[in-house]
């Protein structure tokens, strides 16, 4: 089993993501978040895209918290580490750390609740092999 | 008989659509030149949501081309004005307009093809409705 | 002094902020929870982008909070209701709730916290005028 | 002198670049565009953010033709393949390529016609020295 509880993507910072402050527009990051999550699911194994399709297993946001520390800029190639800390049947917990890359100065970090739901989006259980794996990930 | 040949819908510029120059970032009125044409669709009768969903049509977008005049600017109210060009059993063409609201200064322009597709994205025929409600607006 | 304690704004739901789930992607309601706040402060007398170019106050996002309730689907009509819920020198608070136009189920509700800083990033100030009316408009 | 004559930079698409019709929408293409052109340039030597911010040169989108060949969907790994097809004083012309990662189908492809302008959005030449590495990287 996989002792994998962190994953971590680098992502360039967008034009398109800035705002005329000049920094990125804030509901960028809640983006990057999922690119984390997505990431983390990899690393464990599990492909979200192959999850929907084969598994119709989705995982909608229900809670979303955010706390923005610092400005980030265009063309930054920024860190996003992702963390599981809660798995159950139909319920998932994800925190997240933004940070520019090689300094580990935190520029926003947030945690989202996610549901498990069916393509009809009725709740359903997480398919067993997700909740060993995920639980094995667990990080607190 | 419908005689309406043009849509028109008022829009109120966005912070997340500005960008690090001060201005509106270019991809955005590509998105404000869909709710135009679905404007003018409203206008006519039919609700997009309706076709893609009763009518299995839907209608992505095959060839686009824009002309950017001059700057638009965050809250600004911005008008898209849209014409139906083309009318074919499964082509469509759609030409926009983007003023800001009481100036007939052209602030973008700009042309889209569109193809009419089943949901697994294979070519099919408009419905007949469609086709005649589309051709009586059709301007030049 | 004006006695508005909320500002609604309705919204019509676009298709770019759809994703594959066939329901609006999470992130967009944070540009909504935006739109929000800047239509209650039109309706206290004040435009934002006057408040960024004319007195050198921009109020980037320090935390926020979403909780989403239940799916919201292109087309549909949403209205925000926005208050304002604490006013200090150089902090301000607001909340936020999602419905559809005509019905009263909240489909996702949430608060930001923002810090009112000068071009440059650095806290300052909020305006005496600005202190005063939003003061009048806290809601709680 | 270098003798690149076009740029090559990967992406994994995002969930958030999706839409109900469970592909790309199109107005991302646009955005990817743009991140293959400062993808070249910096293959070039350039950083797009210092050209800014150092001298004051911005490359607005005066014209853009996108032409959409096939769907992109979730997760896909993309190239986007970009040249530089003309350089003049104050105007520069790129055109991009998008094909699936180790696949060479064009799934769309475009131009993007851009002028040199100041901070203040006015008409500029282009430094010499950007003349000169993108005149020698120019390609037909």
């Amino acid at each position: 089993m996989s002792n994998t509880t962190e994953g971590e993507i680098k992502l360039r910072v967008r034009y398109a993501e800035t705002d005329q402050m000049g920094v990125v527009y804030h509901s960028n990051f809640v983006i990057w978040f999922e690119i984390g999550r997505v990431e983390l699911m990899r690393q464990l194994g599990f492909r979200y895209r192959d999850m929907e399709q084969d598994d119709d297993c989705h995982m909608p946001v229900a809670d979303m918290h955010v706390r923005y520390k610092g400005p980030v800029y265009y063309d930054d190639e920024i860190v996003v580490r992702t963390r599981l800390t809660d798995v159950h049947r139909s319920l998932l917990r994800f925190r997240y750390q933004v940070f520019r890359a090689g300094n580990e100065t935190v520029l926003a970090e947030g945690e989202t609740t996610h549901l498990v739901v069916d393509k009809q989006l009725n709740r359903r259980s997480l398919p067993q092999k997700y909740v060993l794996a995920f639980s094995a990930a667990t990080a607190q």
